[in-house]
């Protein structure tokens, strides 16, 4: 943590301020709970009532919101500049050097890069290779002919099966599996014979993985993660499952096997996704929704089975009614009974 | 597994022996599965039948039990009876002493307590601090500047993020993970930016953490589990959500982020809950619910989106009607143009 | 990857050549995805119309799929028979064989089989039995007095708890736990105290588990998974529940205690079961339902709450419809009313 001036945080994400810009900013929190000293956010309009009763210092917003009696740093992205203010107070976590552990497990026939960090009680696997400045932290397993890139974070107790192939700019956090086999069986007199799963995982560039996931190898070809999505913790993807870049992923999402996501998508928690199904770009998938048929380009689904957003919120909300359109149904059929009678 | 008379057992839990006090018990089981031998409890009326068909020599029961052929000891709280005499049977997993083992990581700037054993391939980071006689098990990585207070049990495999704080009698099974980061992303241009998760996790005194969960750090100040709470297994906490003393969570239960929980809470299986929103105390929240709006003290709710268990009672029972509400709909709708056609 | 012609692969699956025998064929692929020199198969004859335009060189169908100008294999059960395919030409996954490792923590009480490999940091504890055969990968832990049947493979980073047993030919993937304690405690003056978890997990001979699952201990007996049942990810699996021999359990399935499964059941994707009920033989449980009161032998059911697939056909297909039955019944509300008044 540094301390900076409104100017100097002004500068930094090129915005405007608007008030007193030698305040000295000396951390940051959300409205509702920043005080004296911090900056904080304002990227929704629905939270613009808490500008008034905000302890925060200054404020970075957008350009509509008006001047109060608040220091403001006007900023066209006003979440993207407080992250990089964020940032620029703070920095991320940071990460001891210490290089490969002689507690480590390396196998000769790896190939490790320069400045790379391998902690206690890691494995890695023969033929295996590690790019330059990748991090692995203790406990990891990671198999044999595997190769992650450079700039990489591994943190403990992960596993990467053999034949994975890790971007650049990967983060894994704790307890993520990557590469265990599909659930791929041929039943047989009602026996379940495992069929083998040969294909790998490709993590390409900048993704992050949460917490416990499971992103299983493909049968024949490989699972694919794309370029920036960001996954949350517990979630399970199939084998032979594509997902297209900058898809967000939520805790506990599970998506079975061979399904096709497009870029952009965002999956709310705890939705199900069945197997063998096609998913366009930008798509939005409500949390807890179930998933079961193709979703064209751009649409926004909710509910299990899954429909429109438009469609849910007219149908879902009337299974409150249920009870009134029984009641409702009785009295006109007996209305309508004792006119057929008196008719 | 030690005997005891049920004039013995009856003591220990300070109850009133019906029937013969000189009965050996040698063994602790359901009403169900009990033979000779057995003690078994009677917790919950519905199954006061089973008094008849059981194969326990004696029964905890509470006071309103009459007595039957079998010998009762009659207690006010019979499961919690039933518990302090499984206690006292069977007693608590026993802990091997091991000490510090020669095959663990501890950096020498980590503060060890009295009487703690630190297993195999264990990792306890720079300026952590383990309190006095807790148990950490084998693989677990404890990071830098993390606390862990006294007599706690970390059974094998999980990992600890730096700077968190884990209170006295904590237990935390295998798998899980305290304080990955947050899925916290400013996305500018179709790229997601992390934001630095500079906020802790704190889990307070007696909670106890099932297997493979996974507790996200605050972004900007912590993410807090109350005293006294218990999770299942393969459960979900977003970033700065503070769940209240002594709540209960099932398995497989997702909470979002910035949640405020009260104390007293009981969240079923597979219950997600979205971001932002505050759960009163003592509300109950039933398997698989759907979580999207404030909660009121004392509620109980289920369905996905929840509704009031009493709404949901007279509403989701009818969805099984639904071809005879549309079936009536036709006749009615039919009857009537022949009415109108005929008038 | 060894090449065969198809000759040889009819041979070795006894089934019929419709076409050129001498084809060599260098992979496997689905339909889709297959081209020259690919076997691929037609298991589900909705993908009939696949033969005409994949790039396989070779099919394994059914007999009642006439020729095309694809080279066909009949076989009786054409995805087994494509198993045993791709089992003949690329064989399961290779273990290098390592011996029990220097480096990994094995108890001199332990007993341990002919032909084990015991990796890297793994922990076998004291009076733990591990059978011929059996590889143990880096960084897993066995509990005291478990004991480990021949031919598993334990993969990276698992932990067996104390007092389990587990069968021949067992696989389980990485991260998951087997045998943490189960969800029991006594709540006494609005504290939850805890039940001691006596009993252990039995996993049955030729189960496999994916990773990141979590199956509790039995409080007072065993939690059992019977032989050849296959388990996808991240599965929670509550205390003394008892799955049937050959079942499967897909991604995120939720079992909570006591619940005893048959044989050859189907559970899909993230379905939630309460505690203390009993599933039937047979049965087929669909994604993401959640299942409350007992299900007969041979049942079809979906939903949350469960109903036969039939019913929800009926009924969940109508969900969409309930703007317009609203609105029906206002019209025929209003109509009768006028002809009420007009009468």
């Amino acid at each position: 943590m540094v301390n900076k001036t409104v100017k100097e945080l002004a500068e930094h994400v090129g915005g405007v301020v608007v008030g007193d810009e030698n305040l000295e900013v000396t951390g940051a929190a959300t409205l509702s709970e920043a005080g004296p000293g911090d900056v904080s956010f304002l990227a929704n309009l629905k939270y613009e009532k808490d500008l008034a009763t905000t302890g925060a210092s200054v404020v970075v917003a957008g350009e509509a919101v008006s001047a109060t009696d608040k220091t403001l740093i006007h900023c066209k992205d006003p979440y993207y500049g407080f992250m990089q203010i964020v940032v620029l107070l703070y920095g991320h976590r940071e990460h001891e050097k210490v290089g490969v552990s002689p507690r480590a497990g390396v196998d000769p026939t790896a190939t490790i890069g320069d400045n790379v960090d391998i902690h206690d009680f890691v494995v890695v696997s023969h033929d295996a290779r590690i790019g330059d400045n990748t991090r692995i932290y203790p406990n990891c397993t990671i198999g044999p002919g595997t190769t992650i890139g450079c700039d990489c974070i591994i943190y403990p107790n992960v596993t990467i099966y053999d034949g994975c192939t890790i971007g650049d700019r990967v983060t894994i956090h704790s307890g993520s599996v990557i590469g265990q086999d599909g659930f791929g069986y041929a039943t047989h007199d009602g026996v379940h014979h495992k069929i083998p799963q040969i294909g790998g995982v490709v993590i390409e560039d900048d993704v992050e993985i949460g917490a416990n996931c499971a992103i299983d190898r493909g049968t024949l070809g490989d699972t694919v993660i794309g370029k920036g999505c960001k996954f949350s913790n517990l979630i399970a993807i199939g084998h032979n499952t594509r997902i297209g870049p900058y898809s967000l992923l939520v805790a506990q999402v599970g998506i079975a096997g061979s399904v096709l996501v497009g870029h952009h998508c965002v999956f709310g928690g705890q939705v199900g996704v069945v197997g063998h199904i096609k998913i366009g770009d930008e798509v939005r998938i409500g949390a807890q929704a179930g998933v079961i048929n193709d979703v064209a380009d751009r649409q926004a689904i909710v509910g299990s089975p899954s429909m429109p957003i438009t469609q849910a919120k007219r149908s879902l909300t009337l299974l409150k009614d249920l009870p009134d359109f029984r009641k409702k149904l009785r009295e006109l059929d007996k209305s309508l009974r004792q006119l057929l009678k008196g008719s």
